[in-house]
């Protein structure tokens, strides 16, 4: 038998592969489950919602922005609509650098607090690598923390925000974290903010064991007597990258924060950002700068009055359920921000239960269950109640409907 | 000797330990160079700029934008401002799957073009993985691709785009990419559009071979004449991302782009999505899709406009390229989108030492050498030529100091 070099064999059809298999930095991430999943419940149509930290939109400079919409899109060239720099465009960066106290290379803009902190663990945090964490916690931070797939490293939060003394408990037992996640002021959810000696105790700690602080400050302009703590200790510190947004103060639906960094870092999260999305939108830059520079007393203004309207939020809430459930809670006025974290009194309320019969009678809530990163927080028996975004007769009937749910369990 | 275990040793402070490693992620991107790079030359300051592919603002609807903005605003609860899905907001999403012809549920909102590659890259292409990709390429896509740390592929791209049977030839040798890179409309930098038989042959590897093909598409809907090639072959594949952006219709700088992705991809994109920036503005896609549903013919009037205006200066450039160089330059005419990739005719043209002595005359351009993926292109003979955002006089005056930087070479 002889071969025919010259015509090959009839190729068999090859045979319809697979799909390729899902990189493992998707099969690392968690399917979706409480926090955050919004359809997870039927809900009543009059349902009042207390789920999330949403700003009202009475306190929004809605006309203002447009105004500055319709002054960007008439400037000749129109730059609002061109492609712009990764970090961001400089009228918008100056601004914000000033308040920050820090130097305009130092501020990277980003699509919001959420990107901020995304961008901060993948520059920071090594795939498999340890992360301290606030316990409880902003769940959503331990859904981002997948794109590293890192461990994590519970620290407690107490009513004066994150436990220093724990967390330099667990550095001389040799715990080497490469970054601490904490929310410094009006903490979500436990409402506490972190005093000035504890700010830069934490920071001496970074400084020495050599990791990243992510300080999440999505509410620190929302402070409700007094003004804000200080962030001089982390805007000082090679070893902070300060995570901030407007979407509390002017809009979640901008998407527009920013992140103060430190100089050695800029460079890599520009490269990453880069890699992503480019930039922020110019547009959303373009209006928000303007609307931030052509009137120097704008922002406070709109942010006074978004603080009396919060303020009073949080006191009508806070009497309602003494009125609704007398005893039932134990509340603490929050010194700022969009939560109140009651402790319920009674050891006997099984908090589940009252979740659902809370829905029941038409109020939503998020259980206090859902925001533990570890042990020992006592969190089971709290509830997470967001009163930005609801009236105050709309507080008055939540604490009511409350109450009624409340009653089904004890007399 | 007793101890007294009471009294714990004094400890030493502990050193000061070096900031930490950079994640493999951050090690892996490049250092900024050549084409994107905008601070690598001195230009004059009337330097006449062919660089990148930027609309034209004439052709952008400034004045709708603007309008549509007011209205979105305007609404009450002003929901524009609010939080929104990871997907988008549905009145958008639905008319992009309109005009795309498939289900809304495949369509994703995102962040513009560059963003829809990279969610689609770390969505498909494990670390280290492999990607056949265009030779000459998209340079920024091979940045992109950094997310993944992929190792290439480069297959030839011709005047009818994608050498669809080189890929073939790969393949049967026993390349097993995880996706194929491609720009199959107006190809940039090379021009060419992919014929439907080999977009139909290039599904039908990708079927059979399991990969991805990441078709990415920015440049479709500026034709000159008789309309579209056909993507369906590209919307009824579960092995196709189809990729498109707003970028180059309605601005950059909206920031704003879709993907068309296979059912069993949506859910994995958008948990990725979902813990980098959550949504996409809901502003910016409120305003566009105000645009387009509140005055339907308005998308196709402005692209009518465009494609005029683009056509117009394509002919422009590449008469005015014979006239100031007579023969120096094999131009052809494109069919679309906004580049020209003419050849340097005589063989004794330093191509480096041309960009140079233009850049000296006041003209600046992406030079062909910018564009391979690998070797065989000839790319490096070539100039890439921007001509959407030129002025009729100014790409004269571009082409006579290209004729002037010709002459320093050969008189």
């Amino acid at each position: 038998m002889t071969v025919n070099l010259r015509t090959p064999p009839a190729l068999a059809p090859a045979p319809v592969r697979p799909a390729p298999v899902r990189p493992a930095l998707i099969a690392g991430l968690s399917a979706p489950k409480g926090f955050g999943d919004a359809t997870l419940r039927d809900r009543r149509v009059d349902a009042i919602e207390l789920l999330g930290g949403i700003p009202d939109p009475d306190v929004l400079p809605t006309s203002a922005l447009a105004e500055a919409t319709a002054r960007v899109l008439g400037r000749p060239g129109v730059p609002a609509l061109q492609y712009s720099r990764t970090e961001g465009i400089s009228p918008l960066r100056e601004w914000i650098a000033e308040r920050e106290g820090v130097a305009v290379e130092r501020v990277i803009i980003t699509n919001g607090g959420f990107h901020g902190l995304s961008l901060a663990v993948q520059a920071v945090v090594e795939r498999g690598g340890l992360v301290a964490v606030d316990n409880p916690i902003f769940p959503l931070f331990l859904r981002g923390l997948e794109l590293s797939a890192a461990d994590i490293l519970p620290i407690r939060v107490g009513s004066a925000g994150l436990d220093v003394g724990e967390l330099a408990d667990r550095l001389r037992d040799g715990a080497r974290p490469a970054a601490l996640y904490t929310v410094p002021d009006f903490h979500n959810p436990t409402q506490g903010t972190l005093p000035a000696v504890a700010r830069a105790e934490l920071v001496r700690l970074a400084e020495q064991y050599g990791f990243i602080i992510l300080a999440d400050n999505p509410y620190r302009e929302l402070w409700f007597s007094g003004g804000p703590e200080s962030v001089d200790a982390f805007n000082s510190s090679e070893h902070v990258i300060h995570i901030n947004t407007f979407t509390k103060t002017l809009g979640p639906g901008l998407r527009l924060g920013w992140i103060v960094v430190p100089d050695r870092l800029a460079k890599d999260i520009v490269a990453l950002r880069s890699r992503q999305d480019s930039h922020s939108s110019t547009l959303v830059q373009a209006v928000v700068g303007e609307l931030l520079t052509s009137d120097p007393g704008v922002f406070d203004a709109t942010l006074g009055r978004a603080r009396a309207l919060y303020l009073n939020r949080a006191r009508t809430l806070v009497a309602a359920l003494e009125r609704q459930a007398p005893g039932a809670f134990q509340s603490v006025l929050p010194g700022g921000g969009l939560f109140l974290w009651p402790r319920l009194s009674d050891d006997r309320i099984d908090a589940d239960r009252l979740a659902a019969d809370s829905s029941a009678e038409g109020v939503e809530y998020q259980r206090g269950s859902f925001f533990p990163s570890g042990p020992g927080t006592g969190a089971a028996r709290h509830l997470r109640l967001a009163f930005g975004h609801v009236s105050e007769p709309q507080l008055e009937e939540a604490a009511a409907r409350l109450g009624r749910a409340l009653r089904k369990q004890v007399k």
